[in-house]
């Protein structure tokens, strides 16, 4: 199988400057990974000709068949990806009528075009070019005893389109695509999944690679094939493998967030879900909404945030916030049991924690107690989470929401 | 004057594969561009060692002073940048004890440490490193005959705060710096300001540049000085010819978010606040307790999603709401009333609103009604945002922290 080498490089001084995030980038990876073609370097430069020209050599020097250029192609003094290129090998512009014609269409020009105009019709010698439907710059494709250079436009809606077409022309340099399945952890952290799984990281083909994500653990496995049901086939043998290892740990496949699992969890058995949040204080309730469509399922969520508060709204004894303190795993309980009585929701969650960075009724920032109630079952988990306020509160939620889907799942299991 | 010449270096295959959007590189370019250190280029590589060092060999070949890397800091076999930067340089990597107890402690290890754990504690022998509070991952710094490589973990949390101690390492490489100054502005469009500011926005020093956040738009007034005191003198004369020009929508100044200025505005008061929410579902709630210590103005909450819930929590009439719906100002106003009876907070916050995509009870997505009450007085503010379901709940949190900002500080003026 043949695969092109590819750098993608930006051009812009404005991306050095800090200026724009860099999406351009990510776009095209992700489009030439569908292809086939793999990527080895992404590089931003300048817009500076001898610098330019330049990352084009290292590039060459590190192996690579395919340079893709995004930006620099515009009518100005410092747009000159195209002159660098076209500098690099050696290789004459020279004015392209087509292109021509279609600035003085697109631009509606009646008289005289400007110099500065009239440069973007300029195009290689012995390379082609694509005309470009959105904008005045066209593509431009240098292809010389085996290298090439592709510039594409760098505004996004003229880079998006253009690339379409460009796959039409990469196409015909590649057999094969990539093909990835995801497994999402939890519980384990990414130093014992190294130990246990090792030897299947050195693996050449599934290739699996760990990605720590906010709230979990995922695993890529990835194979080159022909197509989509090829590389199922490819991966199905070698996921068992890491299911055989580490199969206690993982709760999902694919790329879905664990607010979208619930969901589709509560509605499959018509349930509705509430909420009631101390040290999360509606984040928890917040994020279950991100899915669209959660009306289907949640009502009314509190947010109780004194010890009032939790007295008055979820019923919550005096004595026990006295005696054990509002973070205790007694106030979770409490707190998931009044809430349950005054929403009737079959799926309630209770969070109360220290949130930070003090302590807070002497008890370490980022002890957390979550309640979980699914019908008339009751669990109260207890963590010690590690990082900021706003760290402690995410890993609050997301554990808030995977234990009620745990629960859930485990429910319908046994039914 | 002497400058750094910096190439940022972010390793990962995950960037080559477009798993995820390199935000690290935007976040250091900015963050270097106000140390007053060059960026001259931006790469990068998969984590192969080999490739790894090559990509270092040749930026110090482009004349490069300093690499500033992000990721491939973690215990997993794949992660290895120090090990690169070490291979490059031909220095030796030992062991840290100070590295090595900090990530007992944070890991909260009992018995022995993995190797994969180990391996992070391992140090440059002849270069210096920083401790990360937030992760297990040691920045490392090789600094050999004016070559210089920084480390620096890639997940974003620990790139952050790790970068604010490197800054302190970096200023003895600087002669100068940048000193900025923000503005926020709320209620005029990036293509308004322009218009207003244009001769401003092609000043050369102090330079001026909007930028749009999240929220609101932002110009950031930078100049080049010796002290913040040379900096703040230069910018005053400039900075006043902006506020003559818009200054009726500058709302605040500097870097604080809304929250922050609410919550001063509150505590300076000895008030309370309390949110009812319906579209936001908690949002609102969650953001103002992002800022540590809100439990000195903040007891409860309600997320009241459906018609029900706002009629059981807050007193909204059946009447109201089959005559003009839930998302209109009559309901805003009944349950922002409801809320001050049942909490007596003297600050109270209602938003309901059509997050979207689609439309509810025939009202277009972006719709939003935000009730604010600040002691007797009741205002009902209404918005069409436009953006996804997660923008339009984002614009509605941060107009109902700002509503009640500015209603507060008027009433404080009024007093």
């Amino acid at each position: 199988m043949k695969s092109l080498k590819c750098e993608i490089v930006c051009v812009g001084t404005e991306l050095l400057l800090g200026d724009i995030l860099n999406t351009n980038v990510h776009f095209l990876t992700k489009q030439l990974r569908e292809l086939g073609i793999s990527v080895y370097y992404h590089t931003s430069v300048g817009d500076n000709l001898e610098r330019i020209k330049e990352v084009f050599k290292d590039s060459f020097n590190r192996g690579m068949d395919l340079i893709i250029t995004s930006g620099g192609l515009g009518p100005t003094d410092d747009d000159i990806t195209k002159e660098a290129s076209a500098l690099y090998f050696n290789e004459k512009l020279v004015l392209s009528h087509a292109c021509k014609v279609h600035i003085e269409k697109l631009l509606n020009l009646k008289g005289e075009m400007t110099e500065a105009n009239l440069k973007q019709a300029y195009v290689p010698e012995n390379g082609e070019f694509i005309i470009n439907d959105n904008g005045t710059a066209p593509c431009t494709i240098f292809n010389v005893k085996g290298k090439m250079i592709i510039n594409l436009p760098g505004p996004p809606k003229e880079l998006y389109p253009m690339f379409e077409k460009v796959k039409k022309y990469l196409e015909k340099y590649t057999d094969y695509k990539y093909y990835s399945e995801f497994l999402r952890l939890t519980g384990i952290t990414e130093g014992e999944i190294n130990k246990d799984l090792t030897d299947l990281f050195n693996n050449t083909s599934p290739t699996l690679a760990p990605y720590a994500k906010e709230d979990d653990l995922v695993l890529r496995i990835t194979v080159k094939c022909k197509s989509e049901e090829e590389g199922k086939n490819l991966i199905k043998p070698f996921k068992e493998k890491v299911y055989s290892r580490v199969g206690q740990f993982i709760y999902a496949e694919g790329e879905s967030p664990i607010e979208e699992l619930l969901f589709l969890e509560l509605n499959k058995k018509g349930y509705t879900i509430s909420f009631v949040e101390s040290c999360t204080a509606g984040m928890v309730a917040s994020r279950f909404v991100n899915f669209n469509g959660a009306s289907k399922c949640f009502n009314e969520s509190y947010v109780t945030y004194s010890n009032e508060s939790k007295v008055k709204n979820v019923n919550v004894s005096k004595e026990t916030l006295e005696k054990y303190g509002a973070v205790s795993k007694e106030t979770a309980e409490e707190m998931v049991k009044g809430l349950s009585n005054k929403t009737n929701s079959q799926v309630c969650i209770s969070i109360t924690g220290v949130a930070g960075p003090e302590k807070s009724e002497n008890k370490e920032a980022g002890l957390v107690y979550i309640g979980v109630k699914v019908l008339d079952k009751i669990e109260v988990f207890k963590y010690n989470f590690i990082g900021n306020r706003q760290r402690v509160r995410e890993k609050s939620t997301f554990k808030a929401l995977f234990n009620a889907y745990n629960m859930l799942k485990e429910k319908g299991e046994k039914l």
